[in-house]
C-alpha cells in the first residue's frame, strides 16, 4: 500500500518547520512513506527527502528488491562494497542546513552525517513523521480493525480449547498456531498464571495452568505483508474465581469503560489515565496499577499518542490507542483488560471485539 | 553467561581513549556487557558506564526482569511511566565531557543525550565494543562451534528429505523444523531455486522446486537463550546438473579454499576478499561476484571484520568470519559456498563442518 500523498505531505511538514532534509533508515517510518519494507544491517540504506528529491540510498543489490511502485517513487541510488555510502551522502545531499532523522536512525548511522555534515543543525523527525502518523485514514482505521478482530479470533479458539493443563509457553504456542490460521502473525505475547498474572511483564515459562488460576493474556501480532498491529489483553479464570477476584475484576473493567468514555476529541491525554486511575484509586487499589492506561498502535505496537500521566495534548479524530488499566496483587493475581480505541470526531469506538468470548465479563473457562 | 572482566576491559579501553562515560541500550553490545537481554521499545533503558560506576536506568518493571547475575554487575535505577528518565541520566552521568554511544543507540535517545548534555563530546562505541568482540575467546569459540553444527545437522536433514516438489517457502519451513529439533532456532534465511539462485539476496517465493534446477540455501540462526549466530550457505542440484555448471561451482569452491588459505594472522582483511575474487577472475567470472567476500559472526550475524576491498586491517587470531564467494550467472543459475572460520595464531580453521551432506564436494539431491 503506497500513499502518492505522503512524500507531498512529509514536504509540507518539512517547509513549515524549516527543515531542508528528512532521513530515514529502515524502519515503520520509511515502510509509512515509501513502502519500503526491510531490516537495518550494517550496510547503509536510507531515504533522503528534500523538497525536490526523494533519494533512496542502498547497497545495489537491496535496489533490485524494491518493488515496482516504490522505485517508482523515488530516484535510487546503490553502491557496492567496498564504497564509503556517506561520501555519497555528502554529494547528494551535503549541502542542507538543516535536518531532521527518523527516530530509529542507529547512532552510527546519525554519527557519520554529523561528520560529513558538521554545519547541519539536526532534529527528530518525529515533528513529522509521527505528526502524520498519529491521525489513521479510513484506510489505516480499516487495516486495524480487520486485525484485532483476527487475532481475536485466534484468542477464542484458544480459550475454547481450554487452558487447563498446558504450560504458559505451550498455551502460547497454541495461540499463535490459531492466530496462523486467521491469517495473523503473533510476534509477541504473555500468558501469565496463578501469581505470575500480577506481573504485568511477565515472562511465559513452564508453569503449567491449574485449577482455580487466573490467567492474564497479552499478545500482539500483524498480518504479513500489511504491517497494523494487534494488541489485546484478556484475563480469565481457569475452573473456579478466587476470593476476592471478582471485586478485582470488576474494578478494572469500569476504569476501562471510563477511561473509554473519557477518549473524546479535545481532552487532554491524561485525562484518559485519570479517568481509569480514578476509579482504581477510589476502589483502593490505586497503589496496583503500575503503568500508564495506554499507547498509539499503527505500523508500531507502540507509538503515540502515549495516554499517561504529563500528556496534556488534546485528543484528535484518527487517534487509536489501547485502553488497558490493570490491578496486580502480588503473589495473588493479576487482571488487565485492553481494547484499541479508535477516535472519531463523535467519540471513541472499539476495534477490539467486545462480544462473544471476547467481552469484558468475568469468564471461567477450562 | 556473564564474563565479569568485561566492565573492566570495557572501562579499561574507555580510560586508554580517554572516554568518560559509556551509553549503550538493549543490542548484542548491551548483552555482551552485562548479560542484559530484551527489545528496545519507546521507553528509555540504557547502560551508563563510567570510570567507577556502573547504572542501569530503565522502566521500573523492567528491572523485576534481570537475572540475579545481571543485577549485580548494575547499580539500578527505575524510573516510572510519566517522569522524564533523561533527568535521571543528567542527574547521574550528566557532567560527563566526553561520551561513547552503542552503534544501535538509536537517534532519539542519541539526540536528547546531547540535547541534556551539550558540552559532551560524542564518538561511537565501536573503538570500545567492536575492539572487545572481534577477538572471540574459547568459550565463545566453542559455542559458535556448537551453533554451526547444529544448524548443519538441520540443513542435513532438510537435504536427505528432499527438495523436488516443494516451494522455495515450503523448504525453508521444512528447514526451519529440522533446526528447531536440533535446538536452532531459525531467524532468517534464502531458498533460491532455478534462476532465482542468481540473486544472492533472493526472497523466498512460491516457486516450486523442479528437477534441473539449482538450489542455493543461505540461512541463520541461534540456540535460544544463548544469542551465539550460525551462518551457512550451500548449492545443490536437484536430479541433474545444468550445462556449464561444474566449471562455476568448482571455481566457487576453489575461491573458498584460496580465501580459506589466505586467512592467516597478519594478512590484510581486503586480501581474503582478494584471494576468492582472484581465482573467479581467472576462470572469467570476475563480473559475477558481486558482493565482499564475508563478515565477521559472533552475538550479531554480520559483524566486524569485514573482509572487503579497501579494509587492510590485519586479521588477529581470535577472529571469526564468513568465507562465502559466489558467482551469479542472471537468468540462469548462481552459487555461493559458505563456510564460518575462525582464526587461530597457527592459521585458520573450519567452524562450519565439511563432512558428510555437508561436504563442498558437488552434490545433487532429490
Amino acid at each position: 500500500m503506497i500513499d502518492h500523498n505522503r512524500l507531498s505531505r512529509a514536504r509540507a511538514l518539512m517547509e513549515e518547520k524549516g527543515i531542508e532534509l528528512l532521513v530515514l533508515t529502515h524502519s515503520t517510518d520509511l515502510a509509512y512513506l515509501t513502502g519500503i519494507t526491510g531490516h537495518i544491517w550494517e550496510r547503509l540504506a536510507c531515504l533522503l527527502l528534500t523538497k525536490t528529491q526523494a533519494f533512496f540510498v542502498a547497497p545495489g543489490f537491496e535496489l533490485g528488491n524494491l518493488s515496482a511502485d516504490s522505485a517508482a517513487l523515488l530516484d535510487c541510488h546503490g553502491w557496492k562494497d567496498g564504497e564509503d555510502p556517506f561520501v555519497l551522502v555528502q554529494k547528494l545531499v551535503g549541502d542542507a542546513a538543516s535536518a531532521a532523522v527518523g527516530r530509529t536512525v542507529p547512532s552510527w548511522v546519525l554519527l557519520n552525517l554529523m561528520k560529513i555534515m558538521p554545519h547541519c543543525q539536526w532534529q527528530s523527525a518525529d515533528s513529522i513523521l509521527a505528526e502524520m502518523r498519529i491521525c489513521k485514514d479510513q484506510q489505516e482505521f480499516e487495516l486495524l480493525r480487520r486485525v484485532q478482530e483476527k487475532a481475536c479470533n485466534g484468542l477464542g479458539k484458544l480459550i475454547a480449547h481450554g487452558l487447563c493443563g498446558l504450560t504458559e509457553a505451550e498455551a502460547f504456542e497454541l495461540l499463535k498456531t490459531f492466530c496462523a490460521h486467521e491469517g495473523v502473525t503473533v510476534t509477541g505475547g504473555i500468558v501469565a498464571s496463578g501469581p505470575n498474572s500480577a506481573l504485568p511483564h511477565h515472562h511465559n515459562s513452564s508453569r503449567a495452568i491449574q485449577k482455580g488460576d487466573v490467567v492474564c493474556i497479552d499478545f500482539v501480532g500483524e498480518e504479513p505483508g500489511i504491517g497494523y498491529q494487534a494488541d489485546t489483553t484478556r484475563t480469565f479464570c481457569v475452573g473456579s474465581i478466587p476470593d476476592g477476584f471478582e471485586e478485582v475484576y470488576h474494578t478494572v473493567n469500569r476504569a476501562n469503560q471510563a477511561a473509554f468514555e473519557a477518549a473524546v476529541p479535545g481532552t487532554p491525554c491524561e485525562e484518559v489515565d485519570r479517568a481509569a486511575r480514578r476509579v482504581i484509586e477510589e476502589a483502593g487499589f490505586g497503589k496496583y496499577f503500575t503503568h500508564r492506561v495506554g499507547h498509539g498502535l499503527g505500523l508500531d505496537v507502540h507509538e503515540p499518542p502515549y495516554l499517561s500521566a504529563g500528556n496534556r495534548d488534546p485528543i484528535r479524530p484518527g487517534y487509536v490507542f489501547s485502553i488497558e488499566p490493570g490491578i496486580y496483587l502480588p503473589g495473588k493475581y493479576g487482571v488487565r483488560i485492553e481494547d484499541q480505541v479508535f477516535v472519531t470526531p463523535q467519540g471513541p469506538v472499539r476495534l477490539t471485539p467486545t462480544h462473544g468470548l471476547m467481552s469484558h465479563d468475568l469468564r471461567i473457562c477450562n
